[in-house]
Order: structure tokens, then sequence, then C-alpha cells
């Protein structure tokens, strides 16, 4: 009935694409929808604060490989990664339900340190677990997990909102999260060829813990706070730093500029990328999962966060006509397209 | 790492005590969760009213099967049990959240069938779809859908909260989802059997609908709240009454008896149910999947409803030690097991 080899349509539409592709028809009724399909979390108006939600799903042989994922770092990941969703509209997570699909292969023990991930998540970013399901799931193991925040009205931040001129900014650093994905999935491949190899992990913690472990960047959000910022746009670098401009450019109708030497990048990032033999800057720019923040501020937030350690400012905003370029380390723009930036 | 042929121990904590057993040791500490795991719904404060949420996946191969399913029921169906979980709480839905993991085997023309099953259901109950999330899955199509709703502080009702002597009544009729089910997997054998053989489903309209496109009883809140009435306790049947029965009475620490004769079986389930050599009764209580509603009232509005032609009452509460007890057509009292009712 609707089994077809080729998914040339699907694939051809996209993972964003195929959602507005599916949503266009329907309509909002709701007077408290305030903002539905189309940013990291829907926003509900309910009195005094908004309420946000997202709900996300980690499937097995997709987004995780049990190969090398620990469980808990699964269970951990799964929260932080919904929790970010939640960051990204300014507000403060509350709130999680947690829904499992069980793969017959699985135990209770593998089960159990799955949820020890979870309730650490859970106590490291105050949220309560509230509900969810388990179903048995005939072909692997999955996790959709839904978190429930709440900002005030005045505070909310879209993918909307940036204008010309405005600092494009990033928390902490980019790449690594991709970079210790590269490397575990080089070490598997060395494991799979050859079981006897031990594989070689010694001096890659902090790529290892950007892509098993990653935080979601609460603290930005109550710096922004303390030092009475509120970004214009943002958006969570889930997919990497060169579609999450796309999304925010689309939305603003706005261009940027960014520069390539002010992309953060950490040493070991930097270093274990060249080992690999990738470009430090396409990791940083296309890597996704790094969980942090990227948004823009007025030019009169400039000196709020100019000394920060946390935060980077990586470029401009321009007008929607001139796209979106990077500025490489030699002086030449590049375009920079969804998919990331490639040499030219 | 974890893998195991036998999953003995999930199995015998079943799917209630897993979520239980998983979730015992989280501890809930934001003042906005007023109720977490355990009942139809999760419960947040939210400033004049409570904010209801719940999260339920309907998954291939188990919850549906596609050799019957037509595809937009399917998306009519996840939508609806999700409202009916919100009804369970005497609140309303307002918006909903739908993520899907698409398998490579399906078109963009089933998918968009299964959105316009949403859309329809969206519609008919006045939900706004408001994100989610899509996904390919490499082993089988799900859906995940987050229904979020509202209800007056002073009206909500939990599994919690019957007593002693009040009425148990149940919306509509019971057993015809799991009649439709039953006669669904006996066409698909006859089919799968002999192709040649065209399915058989002339005259079975009323059962088909109540397994393939389910309604939630979002028209019974409406009544509750002309006549005035809330109920003590309340829960919907999506997993069979007896199984229901046994979780009000756990939360709300009674017992029960209930009437064979009282339960409100629909002409053409009973007649089915006969040809396909099941007992009416048997389907009644653990069939599922009927999405009405079972709930407890006070005695003092016996008047309200006992004219009602949507509204049966069924049994009366009793102490915990008492049990769950079925009086049987012949006057015998049977012990209700949570798996339903055996003749003995």
């Amino acid at each position: 009935m609707f089994e077809n080899t080729q998914n040339s349509k699907i694939d051809s539409l996209g993972e964003f694409g195929l959602i507005e592709h599916l949503t266009k028809v329907f309509t909002n009724t709701q007077p408290s929808t305030i903002k539905g399909v189309g940013d990291d979390a829907a926003v509900i108006d309910c009195g005094d604060k908004y309420m946000l939600i997202s709900n996300d799903i980690l499937l097995e042989g997709v987004h995780f490989d049990f190969v090398y994922t620990p469980l808990k770092h699964l269970g951990y990941k799964a929260v932080a990664s919904n929790v970010s969703d939640i960051a990204a509209m300014n507000g403060t997570a509350t709130q999680i339900l947690v829904s499992i699909g069980l793969s017959s292969k699985i135990t209770l023990e593998a089960i159990e340190e799955v949820y020890a991930g979870i309730n650490a998540a859970c106590e490291h970013y105050k949220v309560d677990l509230v509900g969810g399901d388990t179903s048995s799931s005939q072909k692997g193991f999955f996790i959709s997990v839904t978190a429930i925040g709440f900002v005030e009205k005045d505070k909310i931040v879209y993918r909307k909102g940036a204008s010309k001129a405005e600092l494009v900014c990033v928390s902490g650093d980019l790449g690594g999260a991709y970079t210790g994905y590269m490397l575990l999935e080089r070490e598997k491949r060395l494991f799979l060829e050859n079981p006897e190899i031990q594989p070689d992990m010694e001096g890659n913690d902090y790529i290892l813990q950007r892509q098993l472990k990653p935080e979601a960047r609460t603290d930005i959000i109550k710096i922004f706070d303390s030092l009475k910022i509120t970004p214009t746009s943002m958006i969570d670098v889930s997919d990497g730093v060169s579609s999450e401009l796309h999304h925010l450019a689309k939305q603003s109708n706005v261009g940027f500029v960014i520069y390539e030497e002010k992309l953060p990048i950490d040493q070991n990032t930097f270093d274990k990328a060249r080992e690999l033999g990738l470009d430090p800057t396409v990791c940083a720019l296309n890597g996704g999962e790094d969980y942090e923040l990227l948004f823009t501020l007025k030019q009169s937030d400039y000196d709020k966060v100019k000394n920060s350690t946390d935060i980077s400012i990586i470029g401009y905003v321009t007008e929607l006509e001139e796209g979106i370029n990077m500025i490489s380390r030699s002086g030449n723009k590049h375009k920079l397209e969804a998919q990331g930036w490639q040499h030219t």
C-alpha cells in the first residue's frame, strides 16, 4: 500500500522541509497558542508566563550507537538536548516526560542505567520527571523526551528577531562533539576489523565528553539574566552553526557575516580534528550536537559580553540579500551553505 | 553489553510495574509540579489553571498493523487517544506535538495521509499542532504524540479520590474496539491464507470504527460541566475496564463491585463477539482501546445521570479489603483480576 523502494521526494524535502510540507495546511485556533511549529520549542500562554514545550526522539542506529554509547550517558544526553531547546528560547526547563521503546534484546539492568542517566540530568538541571510511557518496540530502542519550561513574557527569544548590524555570538566552543563522534567511529571501525585492538581514547576526554555527555547551557541563560541581556534571536547548536545560521536568517529575514578566525574551537578539538584528517573549521560549522547557544545581540550590549570567557562574538547581522557569508583567515569571502562550508 | 535473550525480569514487572520501578528514585523539586508519574496526565501549576500533559507512542507492529490500518485513521487515533488522556483528568486538550519515526519503506504520500488524519482530529477536537520532530527510523514506523490541555484548579479529577458507597460509571459502550480488532485479525489471517478471498466487513461498521477511528469523550467533559458534576476519580479505558478499575482502586485505596448486567455493550459488539467465539463480557472488561471514561460519582449526583443515554452506572465503591468484584448475571460474585475476568 505504501511501500516504495525509493524515497526521493522525502529526501529532497529534507527534515525541515518535510515538517513544513506536512504542517502547512494546519491552522491554529487556540488563543493560548503563541508559537507553533518552527522554533526550538512551542510557546503557550499560561497567564503570567509563557510555557515552552519541545519534543525530541533519540533512535538507536540513527542518533546513537550502543557499541560506544554508555547507557547512562544516553539517558543524560536525551534530557540535556531537550533542556537545551528550552534554553534556546531563553527559558528554564522545569519538567520532562520520558517515553521509551524497549527492544526485546534490552535487559532491566540496561534500562536502569539509562534511567540513572536521566535521573542524574534531572538533578543537575533541576527538572522533574512527571510522565511518560514504555512500549515494547519490536525493532530497536528509542527514547522520546518532552521538555517543559517557563519564561517571563518579556524575556522570550525566538529564532525571529535579529536586525541588521547586530552582533552574532556563540557560547562555549564548537566542533568538539563532531570530532568526538569521528574518533569513536574510527575506533569502532578498528575494533570491528581487529577485536584485539584496545580503543585509543587517552587524552581525548574533552571531545568524548562533548559527544557522549553534552551539557545544555542553562548557565548562559542565567548570565543573560544577571547582565540584563535579552538576545534578539537565538537557537541551540544541534545541527551545526551553518545550519542554525540559516534558520535564524530565514526567520529573521536577515543575512550574516561571520569570521573564521572568531569561531571558538578548543585546542583538543583542533588537534584531534587535524589528526583525523578533518578541517577544524568544517567541524565547527557543520558538526552539530555541541548544544551551545547561537544568538544575536544589540550593539549596545557589546560592553557586557566583550570580555566574557563563555561568549564569543563571531560576526554581525547583514541584509537578507547579502546571504550568509564567512570571511576566511585569508580574508576571502565564502557563501555558507546550510550543509556547511567547503574549501574552494 | 546489554543483550539478553530472556527478559523475564521486565516481563514480570509489567508495563506499569516497570515505570514504577524505574521512577521510584526520582524526586520532584519544582513547586509547579502538582502531579508527576502515575495518572493519565502530568499536572503542572501555571497560575490560574492547571496544565495537563501526556505522551503516548504508537508503534508499527505493536499498536497498529499497516495491513488493515488506514493511514488517515492511524493519524486520527494517535491524536484522539491523547486527547482522551486529557479528558480523563476532566480537562480540555488545546495543543499537541507530533513526532514521527519514518521507516525507509514509507512514501511521502503515506506520511501525508497520516497527517491528513492528524489534521482531521485537530479540527474535530480543536487542538493546535504546535511542534514535533521527524526522524528516519531504520526499523519501523512510529508516532509519538504529546497532548497539552488545561483544567480549572477546582475541577481537576485524578485516579485518586473515590470513596466508599460512591457510584461507578462509564460513558458510551464497551468491548467494541476489541471485537473490531479480533475481526480484523481474523480477516487478515484468512487473507494471508488465501489472497483471493475478499474481507467480509459488511455490517461491521460500528465495531470497525471503534477499533480504527475511536473518539475521545470530550463531550462527556462538557456534560459534566453543564450538569455541575465533578467526578471523584476518573481514568480513560485504554487497557480495559478491569485494568482501569485496578488503577482507580490502588490510587483511591478502595474496592469495587460492578454488575455484569450493567456493562454497556452495543448489540453489534455483542453479536459479533459471539460469532467470533468470544464472551462479550470478557470483551467489555479486558478489551481496551474503547477510550470511554470510567469514573466515580457522589451518590448525590445520581439524579443528574440516572436517565443519561451517554453514561451507565455499573456498580459502586467498596472498602479496599473487599477487592474488585463482579456480580455475574447469575448472581455469583467473581474476583476481577487486572487482566480481566475468566468464567469460573
